[in-house]
């Protein structure tokens, strides 16, 4: 198996692009991906989405972005995992160039979501629930989560505004990262004021509905040495699936898909929770982010929020997540939210984070879910001396 | 790169399943798959479909049918590629075995269209074309192929009865498939006589909408022989991407990406077009049937045609082709077919192909094409002796 790295980066500015397209934003990606690369020839692209047929009418993305990023003729095809399209699409990718069927892969993720905005889009996402059992009984992706931020609450004695830190977090640091969507710092108040969507998850707990595309060139690891390029070795790569609809869990407060996708990846990096040095998470809502650091073991069973409320999350904490902005501020263009969070992990890795800069990061994970916790896809990179 | 092999099949007969869903189509499809190989365990599953979202309101098929398959936890994903989705979901299990990544790969490819017969069936096939520039003029995907087939007819001189032994020999073949849509033999006259539905494309034209679900299991070669599987060898595998629009291409009749595709796998499997004993042709409508064996090297420009009426596409015919009933009289189950062809060579090269058996069948050629050829995926297979 070849040790693989991802050695170019390239992501569109999040929000709404009303005055673009979908391959567009695409080409944007890839070619700023491609040129920060340095390469000039590639193998096979591979796309992450998950909405472009429901919401724009189009599918069959990977020949329309390979055509129209002039790779006319270029193995091509997009993949989906509802929210972690854009993680399987690059693990897809390692898969590739790791076992040696390819050397030079892009994959891109890319999503339009604003042009239907309101109810369209929530149906929308409902296709990463169960459309039989949870989207049929009148279920939205948002009051799935509601009920699963109530339960946490009710388990383990928390109040609503212990949610807090982490959007207050992720506010903070999308200040200084261009490509976020949100610019505005959030306090308790804000938190705590915001309009209501499905008690009691409020607008502050909600990722935005959002536009945007990210790309990352991988090849061998020892091409990126060859070519001096600083970057990022993948040294984890680990895809777990869990039921889709949250009822047919063992436990609806443990993500056993987050935590075997963990766990994996942490067993091929030889290493463990303690050892990264930050996490971007995915922060869809935040009861997703109480859930996913207990599931990858950086807290017990209800400390995820704790973690948090002792300050541990910020740039100079314990573990930082969301470093970037994280889905709830850089913003959540779902099938391409898992190359967002490469792209920021490499960022962090190659000291080019500037005021977000975690120090001395050295070891990053990401994490990608789709659904409520159905698909949990994880990378460890390693910065590259 | 290790040799990989198919060493399980299975397959639902393809048809108007109103009374079960996705996910139960695709078991049974898996359920059959897994019993033929004999294996207690699957490294990764990956689902071909392309329309789920837009029909069912279901997305995230890659946990879904991982969970109710009884694999909860496996990594799973769904690749799309319109049309092609089938044989995007086996190449990449190809890639994942081939580059040991993955020892056991489960390919499942599952559609269910018949619910929403009609205006919005086509509207949604409509997403393999280009959302913007082909769509967007009203042009579905029938009128694109009547386009096509009016200018090939122009170019080369043929008339409307010319393209008819496609259909019969796809129908004639169908009867002795089980689990074909139609048993129904066609003539020259029930062939002219068919209602028009996008001139010069009439009902016997087109592969008709309907849902089924196919599925094949992946393993090294050595496998195989040590279990004493007879099956079937993947020694070539190729994708390459064109334009969407067709507008866009060089010359509307020249299927390069079709082409590319297949001379690739020929490179690979080291062998060139007189060496194939039989081709799963995409034959979702006659003209791209046509195409198709002018673009993979069986017959020269405007020959496409010839060949099938010089008789020579039967199965004791010099290039057997659609030899269980092909798309047109199989059925056109769009993310499903790619895998159903996959079946079918594997029938033919294990000599379970019954009245339509193949003599001497030792290497089978399959291509599946998204959109009017802007993904071809091609792969052939040699018989295990």
């Amino acid at each position: 198996m070849r040790d693989v790295a991802i050695i170019g980066i390239g992501q569109t500015k999040v929000g709404e692009h009303w005055d673009t397209g979908l391959r567009h934003l695409a080409l944007e990606a890839v070619q700023a991906a491609v040129k920060d690369a340095g390469v000039d020839h590639i193998d096979a692209l591979y796309v992450g989405n998950m909405l472009s047929g429901e919401l724009a009418g189009q599918e069959h993305l990977g020949a329309l972005v390979a055509d129209f990023s002039g790779m006319r003729g270029v193995e091509a095809f997009k993949v989906e995992a509802a929210c972690a399209s854009g993680a399987a699409a690059l693990r897809l990718g390692y898969v590739a160039v790791a076992g040696s069927m390819a050397d030079v892969v892009l994959v891109v993720g890319v999503e339009k979501m604003t042009d239907q905005m309101g109810p369209q889009a929530t149906s929308a996402l409902a296709m990463a629930a169960d459309a039989d059992y949870e989207a049929a009984q009148g279920l939205s992706f948002v009051t799935i989560n509601a009920l699963l931020m109530r339960r946490y609450m009710y388990e383990y004695g928390y109040k609503k505004e212990d949610f807090a830190p982490f959007t207050i977090n992720a506010h903070a640091n999308a200040m200084h990262n261009p490509y976020a969507m949100f610019h505005q710092r959030v306090d308790v108040k804000a938190y705590v004021n915001a309009r209501m969507i499905a008690d009691p998850i409020n607008l502050m707990d909600s990722s935005p509905v959002a536009d945007g595309a990210a790309a990352v060139v991988l090849a061998p690891s020892d091409w990126a040495r060859r070519l001096g390029r600083k970057g990022a070795r993948i040294i984890g790569s680990a895809v777990a699936t869990d039921t889709v609809a949250v009822h047919d869990r063992h436990d609806p407060l443990v993500l056993e898909g987050a935590a075997i996708s963990s766990y994996k990846a942490y067993e091929q990096a030889d290493i463990g929770p303690e050892e990264i040095d930050f996490f971007e998470l995915h922060d869809a809502f935040s009861i997703m982010a109480a859930l996913s650091l207990e599931a990858a073991g950086f807290a017990q069973r209800g400390g995820g929020l704790r973690l948090a409320l002792d300050g541990e999350i910020g740039i100079h904490g314990r573990l930082p997540v969301a470093t970037m902005g994280g889905l709830k501020a850089r913003g959540h263009p779902v099938g391409a939210t898992g190359i967002y969070q490469a792209v920021e992990a490499v960022q962090q890795l190659r000291d080019q984070a500037s005021e977000n800069q975690v120090p001395n990061a050295r070891i990053g994970m990401i994490q990608n879910i789709g659904g409520s916790g159905a698909t949990v896809i994880t990378h460890i990179l390693e910065r590259i001396e």
